[in-house]
């Protein structure tokens, strides 16, 4: 399979460049009759869009998608799905000073070693204008799942060195941030405020949760759910860790401690995350992805062009300071591709499966 | 595709439970003329087996792998290499008391819920037993790469509280932790005979690094190589989090702090974990992972059967009280696996390129 | 993988239904660094448009495509390469008619079984026209091979009765029906403007031929080049069989017959039609393919609708009476196809090898 | 995917030469509880064997299979089924002589061009010896389509020139050809002690049919049902056409005559042997395969050594006259994996869809 496919039954395959004329994607394998239209895909585009705070990059895109295929009078047919997003704000002379320039902590030196060029305007395919397409197919996903009593959710529960603790999730659409505690706003705001004036970035943590998940959803060994979802959200720009329920904090615990005991009455707690030996155990599914401060600031930086020369680099352009603000959108999308990709595969091999023992209830 | 098999031109397919007959895998697409032999796959094997020193796991398995196919006058031949390993020290009579008991933390519930059944002795085909394979295999891979120049080695970071901080390579393979500094030997062995004595286990972090991989390998968007790595890399029992390079350090890192610059001389430092984009950059790839403690203990614990009836728990039989002592050689493996497959891919596409920028040396 | 995808390494995702907005697809994989433009992709569609001549469909589509993505400076940058045709000339009140009917022979009945319903107009997904797109890729493939001295041509071989002797390539593209002896063509003609007037339709064989392949595409044991060329042309509509080289002639032939014996100057006979043992010989790789009569025709038959009462088909709208007389540039593109991946494939794993013995010329 | 792994969500990956210590598979995705043991696999197996009569290869092999994981308690697990067949009989020292030698119609030549190099033992994996492992695979698959009321059978249709007519299927497991024409054994026993007296091989034909299939399997475009068994089935070592329904027949026939009416009662005629629009229509699905002359016959003939420098050519070892004789089961099994694999696919798609069309019965 090619890399900018993902999924074994329901597929997603996007390309598309920043500065390219358009986005597209084609989402294969959705069951039929589901209710589909532009609009069930638009509030998801529109949350992650660029431009809707001064927080965020002030690049303007309507990231209006069209439907191309698949769905016929207001339903999904089975057939796949094409989705298009033309761009139009790409600045373009924004960038001709970078073309022949490495720029620290971004993919140009890779790409260049890898492809033997680039298509320098504004990061080409490295950009994360392609997640565009990551949202609009999960919308897709999302709006299945929720036939089946799945939600999934995030939010932004770190933003630097402040914590936010997590206290409803009325509060995340509320505010620019995704912040789960309205409280935490203005502390967030003043410290974007002053990361802008310092010319830098900041790095942040993401929480996504997928509640109403049965048991018995992942594919051992190797594509056990959780080595999907690490896969899955890994893939997303600018990720460097993921974890799953306790996470790294497991290294510390003690088998008494980790263990999550079952009674009748449910789970007494969810270290596990939702998640036992690669499969689900009808536990919320917790997930949670470390983001890298942005790349790209106007703080000068050493580097060096493509003939290995010394050079000093200031990136131009319109940027994010802060990637995580608009990732938590991207997040739950992949989130709802691997569970629709999982809740497939599983129907397929274990639909006759006569189960007795009882379903534990979501702690 | 499966979910028993891992990788895209350089496939790994396994099969096997803790107490049938044997475990057995297919590997396929190792180019032809690399020298292979049984012995080439046993020194791996040995540093995973149980049963070496009192600090893991008491089954006494010779894990001698057979090679059935694939080589040819002690060459691989291109075609697709057999591996297999007999069980012969099951003790099955110790399991007979927990089959219709789902122990927490193990897979026995999701299983269940799964597939209507489970093979209840040793955990199954949820058992790490079946890991060994993956070290066979990887011992495939990591033979090719040394070829290329490419070197894995792994150790063990932190067992519970106990940071260790990286000495030398040396140290690695003369103690039974896999520790990097042989001074904190001592402290590591006194902890682990008193957590033994609390009938308890505890969490351990796994670092493995890849040296020599030049830049280009990954495949975007979606099978990026270090997506690909907290795929393969979550995928191994007991793993809930993996991290590339500052990982989730990187959530409180500045943009100024984070980025890698670039000089004539190399990268100033190393961040990105040797992933920019994606692709590898030609700096060392730097992994981390959080394995849980191990869920079988003999402190009892509260839980229900299959009729959802409650009832107390005790682990009897012979289990590691901290798997991260023996998960060194799987983390290797499975990066090498990465790495092979993302090599093949690489060289697929892009044989043809030529590139004029220099290629920075390690840092 | 997902029945919209072709290929492991050069993959093409398509989408698009006869009466959608627009067909769509992904091509991934391919090489950086190809010259590429809409203007190389056109010549093919152009050579499949419907409405070029009297004796195909008269519905009239410019299949204009335009490149989204991949292409940057005119030169491909490895990167998925996004392709859009619109459809212009939807007739749809032509078929609402038939929207609970059954039309013999067409995939109706099928779909209808598999999704509980389908888009009827124009049969939507089952339609040939998604087979432009295919086209659009496939000249992608040709584009590359061709700068590795590959060249992949068709022609007609037989229409109904009338079987077609080879001439010579320069006639192919001079006629309506591709066929290679321009001495057939009147009999063509007046064959079918009979078959026009009798309201019926009738088959055709095409064979499409690959000259200059390097020994050793072919993945054994089941990607066998034989295995995959025969998975991509049987996937083309209305194709029943598929044969290579003496293909059913094999049947009857002795192995002393149908054995191409080597000698230094080269094999003297193309039996194997360029494959053995399932990899590529260096010889021509001959394929002939067989295609059904179309199904839409005008002469009324016995049919049931939805409720599985007995009604009378008649079908009307703009058809082909024989499909063979396009399917030559949609046989051409999947040989193409097939092709590029098996190369990259086999590049992936055996690009190191040395191989001292001679390369025999072609036939 | 790698060319040794058949299948998406049932998948087959198999190893083993000809002269190796055994032939192994791993067969992955098979649905839990089905009941299954060594002896299921055997009897197709002892079907396929060589040396069962004088009209076939005289290497004796007792190919006994074992289970090596997958199976607890008599019933499958859903984890995934190891298979195993040791090599016995391997005669070694026939081959020495052309190590350095090309068989014509052989796949040395491509191998050697291919790898660099290749086991010259018998074979090596381009041996038929492999599709023991396909009919064990196959076998699993028989089982489970049983169980949904789908059959699958073969028989030899064509030996040389001599057509068999269709009698029954209690015959076809009376002879050693699979004649399903009793009458007709006879004339087949005297050809073949003929071609054995001229050292000769010839072709056949076999055909294969699936009953009982539900409407609804293959999965567009690509993945056709029809276009999934051309790729199996010219998978097979010495295929070299297929055909679906009524094939190259297609070609001159009318679409007056070749579509098959639908009534109430029932299809009219299955032209379309069971396939429409690439999806199965509850009609038989019937398939037929040219099979060419063994390539492994003493009559001399002329070849080259991997020098370039020409040779006579005389193959010692034993052999098969005609590879037809055994290749009934190996088709049907081969069938049956296709047909396991579209189950499952369009089982995770179209669970939820509920069609009011009534099923029409089977020709």
């Amino acid at each position: 399979m090619s890399g900018n496919t993902f999924g074994k039954l329901f597929t997603v395959t996007t390309a598309g460049e920043s500065h390219g004329p358009a986005l597209v994607a084609i989402v294969d394998g959705c069951p039929p009759g589901v209710p589909l239209s532009a609009e069930d895909l638009q509030s998801d585009l529109d949350r992650r869009k660029p431009g809707t705070s001064r927080h965020t990059t002030q690049r303007k895109e309507p990231d209006e998608v069209e439907i191309l295929s698949g769905v016929f009078e207001g339903k999904t047919t089975g057939c796949p799905i094409g989705l298009l997003i033309r761009n139009t704000d790409q600045k373009s002379k924004d960038y001709s000073a970078i073309k022949d320039i490495f720029r620290p902590a971004h993919a140009d030196y890779s790409y260049h070693h890898k492809y033997g060029a680039r298509d320098y305007r504004g990061g080409g395919r490295s950009s994360a204008r392609e997640t565009a397409m990551r949202v609009a197919a999960g919308a897709i996903a999302k709006k299945y799942l929720a036939s089946q009593g799945i939600v999934i959710r995030g939010y932004m529960s770190q933003l630097g060195p402040i914590e936010i603790p997590f206290k409803c999730w009325d509060a995340v659409s509320k505010n620019a941030f995704f912040s789960p505690d309205p409280d935490k706003v203005p502390e967030l705001e003043a410290y974007m405020d002053q990361l802008r004036r310092d010319q830098d970035s900041v790095g942040a943590k993401i929480t996504v949760v997928a509640e109403g998940v049965m048991p018995g959803l992942g594919e051992p060994v190797f594509d056990r759910i959780d080595a999907d979802l690490a896969h899955a959200l890994m893939s997303i720009n600018a990720v460097k860790g993921v974890e799953i329920g306790a996470g790294f904090a497991s290294v510390v615990q003690r088998g008494t401690e980790h263990r999550d005991e079952l009674t009748p009455e449910g789970f007494l707690s969810n270290h596990a995350g939702g998640v036992l030996g690669g499969i689900s155990s009808g536990q919320p599914i917790v997930a949670h992805l470390a983001l890298k401060p942005t790349s790209s600031i106007t703080t000068p930086g050493r580097s060096i062009n493509i003939a290995g020369e010394p050079v000093e680099m200031i990136t131009k352009g319109r940027h994010d300071p802060c990637v995580g603000i608009r990732a938590t959108p991207i997040a739950e999308a992949m989130m709802a591709i691997v569970i629709m990709d999982q809740f497939l595969r599983h129907r397929a091999q274990n639909a006759d499966v006569q189960v007795t023992a009882p379903v534990l209830p979501q702690l």
